[in-house]
């Protein structure tokens, strides 16, 4: 562990905060990135909010950090086709944070004649936004969908997630979209280039093998698991590809900045 | 050809109407088994309407049919449930076809704690309904679905079919539903069932191989194909199990009655 790194990228539930509680080890390994001036995003598969509202959650949990620090899977689907094609209209499926990304890449969300379809959790879906998706789909757009998270976990228990939602338009129209989130390379690609970092110089960290170890080692970065959410130590020794470090919680890192 | 059936399974899109479109030799076809008193069905994947609403449709097409002639997928659904545990508690998707045959077997309809769940088409559906199914299917509910179509025509275009509203629960569950409409078996068993007729004196008549002849087929039953919707000719000849006949329009086949 001699490597020094420029940049991370962080995860939120489970490495940040667990569901509603306090990881009292995420809050000082935060506060030391930004004593010692280290760029850091966070990054998530949630599609839903805005980033001033991810940031505001962050700092309920006495986690330091501004809306630019926040980098959702919303804003790499509209960065990712901005750069394929600036002027692209749009029909998107989802919340406030989805629409608020692709108005700010400049593009046009519409209902028809697309040049792309974006699936995003939506707690308001309906059968005629269902419709349209596939209509657009079926005439030929591009079809991206945020994540393929397929449960939300919350009080009630596991709720219907992107990917499940994501679905009803593969299975109707037989197109396979490509996911932007977690645990694909797309977001780590674009979370890199908004902080302006290389791969080997960038860590990414998070405690969810299947999304964020995975997505770091799908882009090539070196990963650090934490041991605060979903995989256990014990789960991931388990696995073929190996994250590049483990811990059991974030203080344990600070030494290493 | 000598063979003579003691009663009928008829399909309704492309084998009695197309569309808005009357068949004639439909109408003719009907009529003559009326004329007869051969026993016949009209058995529909569409879990949508009430058996009323569906005979009002055909008689505007000049085909005779009363509600105790038509039999739909939500009424083979519900029948099946009854067989099973005729005081279950069911949580369902769908419009008023399928909560309107779930009642007439004197199932209880309910929004937790159920013994089964029944997705159906559902143009109001919505996150909660969804929501409501997978919590249900997580929590052993035995999963059901009217029917696995995956698109249905209309004048806008292909639009989501129940297969893939479906999906969203079957991916988010990981839990695969038993289907019960065309090309399973388990409709015809049931419609059979209905009009008290044995698989070997029984012809199920359709137009699409895919559904109406597949079902038939795994049903262990003689199937007429009929050249006047989905399944041409020229496309049926390329499947490997073959319908037992098939023929033009279903006038050809009055002299067999």
């Amino acid at each position: 562990m001699d490597k020094t790194y420029k940049g991370y990228l962080i995860d939120l539930d489970g490495t940040m905060y667990r569901g509603t509680e306090r990881v009292e080890a995420a809050s000082d390994f935060v506060k030391a990135l930004r004593e010692k001036g280290i760029p850091h995003l966070f990054v998530t598969n949630n599609s839903s909010r805005r980033p001033d509202q991810v940031a505001d959650k962050l700092n309920t949990f006495d986690i330091p950090a501004e809306a630019e620090q926040i980098y959702t899977t919303s804003m790499a689907t509209a960065s990712y086709i901005r750069a394929e094609k600036p002027d692209a209209k749009v029909y998107a499926m989802g919340e406030v944070g989805l629409m608020h990304a692709l108005e700010n890449e400049g593009l046009t969300i519409a209902d028809e004649d697309c040049d792309y379809v974006v699936m995003g959790m939506d707690r308001e879906l309906s059968y005629e936004k269902f419709a349209k998706a596939c209509l657009n789909v079926r005439a030929g757009a591009t079809f991206l969908s945020t994540n393929g998270d397929i449960a939300i976990p919350t009080e009630r228990g596991m709720l219907p997630g992107n990917g499940s939602i994501t679905s009803v338009v593969t299975v109707s129209t037989g197109v396979e979209p490509t996911f932007i989130g977690k645990p694909e390379s797309i977001i780590m690609e674009q979370a890199m280039q908004a902080i302006n970092l290389k791969r080997e110089e960038t860590l990414m960290v998070g405690d969810n093998y299947h999304t964020d170890i995975l997505a770091g080692i799908n882009a090539g970065m070196d990963t650090l698991h934490v041991q605060t959410g979903v995989t256990t130590k014990e789960q991931l020794s388990q696995y073929d590809q190996q994250p590049t470090y483990t811990i059991q919680t974030l203080d344990e890192w600070i030494p290493h900045l």
